[in-house]
């Protein structure tokens, strides 16, 4: 199949535009308004206020802290931890293994946006559950998530979105989620190449597919920087392609959401574009 | 002297009641109105905007660049760097070692406002140059200057504040100063014990006078957290004893910014309360 968007080929850093739309459906298929899909498209982000409710949200935060309490020792690899210790960070897979995480994945508040923002049926390309500590909380730098899904995972286009329900307060100043609207117009191809088995370090800490910093200068230079900031019970949909990341975290705040990557059925994976064995499962669902 | 705050005396964490006022002078004395004296009172500091203009802005930048190039390989200990690299992050004493900087030590803008605060004549405790560079901007955790002063310097009473003066734009992402209002009323006694020559490794990473965080989520619980953000030009006048910290920095926007400690003339420097030698000069002038 055609590379669209060829990254880490060898060659350096370079500004791809954006081949694909970035809202599929239209007003009238699903809940968002025509306004709210214009700030989509136009962003590559949008942020809804009060979608779950504070009772809702605590049921999920519980379920969270069960399943870090449950999987504290599991050697599995749906289970990352802190780069500097043990402590658990994430679990990939969530959909699979948590009725309760099943069930949010599926409900109309997300799975119908997803559905009508990329204008097909979709099915859960990757979930997971992030905690986010407070005191010594890790930044995440720059990164587009498209570039790593098509180098390493073999998703063709920019049809899949992500989406992040906030399980706690997310305030300007404990680390949320950095975007630069408009930026999912542009895909930066990154140096380099991708080292075999690459994810097995990437979730810890991203070494490839992270761009040169004059191209975020550029990029934040153009575009802006926003965070997503809301309450508990939010939920941040972005595009694939949209440039992202976060600050640490030296306050009290811990921060934890769920996050789902939805795909269009139309968008289904091929063999990774950087002719690499495809990453497992729970990474990229098949 | 008699030790009213004392603190690494090997006991642990004890939170002590201020026993000094925060505000010395009166509204008659000087720049700040009734307000804003009311409001540094209250929160334990006060942002100003546009008290420099982008003209003389652009002079202060210019000339910490200046002192940067300059004094790129001093081995000087007044020339800290980054804990990770030999990037220069900051210098200290530069109101003796710049004419530019001398001078606004001394502008009335600055000076006159500490005078009227602290009700007195003043003097520069410390003063240094700040660059956080963009992109990997470390974080600076949570502190109170007064504590290390106290301990370490020998400054026997909160009658002293500091000003930084923005010479970037500060926005909630680029790592802002964070603030705790109200929390110059209590005074954190930190636990351990001082080791010799702590100074020479703490200005890399402060591992002494940090407080626990049990004590710093009870602090934000009960204050709450603030960010001083502003544009360049803007002056943050805060008290010794304010708990403050800041993230890191992911943007590719630096913050800089140039530092003074007024100190009252009142409250000049005795033996340090550690027992041990006092800091150089260039950390604390006596």
């Amino acid at each position: 199949m055609e590379d669209r968007y060829p990254s880490r080929t060898g060659e350096g850093t370079r500004w791809i535009e954006r081949k694909d739309p970035v809202v599929y459906g239209r007003p009238e298929d699903g809940p968002l308004s025509a306004e709210e899909l214009r700030e989509y498209e136009a962003k590559g982000f949008l942020l809804l206020r009060d979608v779950f409710s504070p009772e809702e949200v605590r049921a999920f935060r519980e379920e969270l802290r069960r399943l870090f309490e449950e999987r504290a020792h599991d050697p599995s690899p749906e289970v990352v931890r802190e780069p500097e210790s043990d402590v658990v960070r994430s679990i990939f897979r969530v959909h699979r293994t948590s009725e309760v995480f099943r069930r949010l994945a599926d409900d109309p508040r997300l799975r119908d946006v997803a559905r009508q923002i990329l204008g097909s049926d979709v099915y859960i390309h990757q979930s997971r559950i992030n905690y986010k500590k407070g005191f010594h909380g890790q930044e995440f730098f720059w990164h587009s998530d498209f570039e790593t899904w098509h180098v390493e995972d073999g998703m063709p286009r920019m049809r899949a979105l992500s989406v992040s329900v906030a399980l706690e307060d997310n305030f300007p100043f404990n680390g949320p989620l950095l975007l630069m609207p408009g930026s999912h117009r542009v895909f930066v191809a990154c140096p380099g190449r991708t080292p075999e088995r690459h994810y097995e370090r990437s979730l810890r800490r991203q070494e490839y597919g992270v761009p040169d910093e004059e191209s975020l200068a550029r990029l934040a230079e153009r575009y802006g920087i926003e965070a997503a900031v809301g309450p508990a019970g939010s939920v941040l949909f972005f595009d694939s392609n949209v440039m992202h990341g976060s600050n640490g975290n030296i306050t009290p705040y811990p921060r934890s959401n769920v996050f789902f990557v939805y795909n269009s059925v139309e968008n289904r994976l091929v063999a990774p574009f950087s002719g690499q064995e495809p990453r497992p499962a729970y990474l990229a669902e098949r």
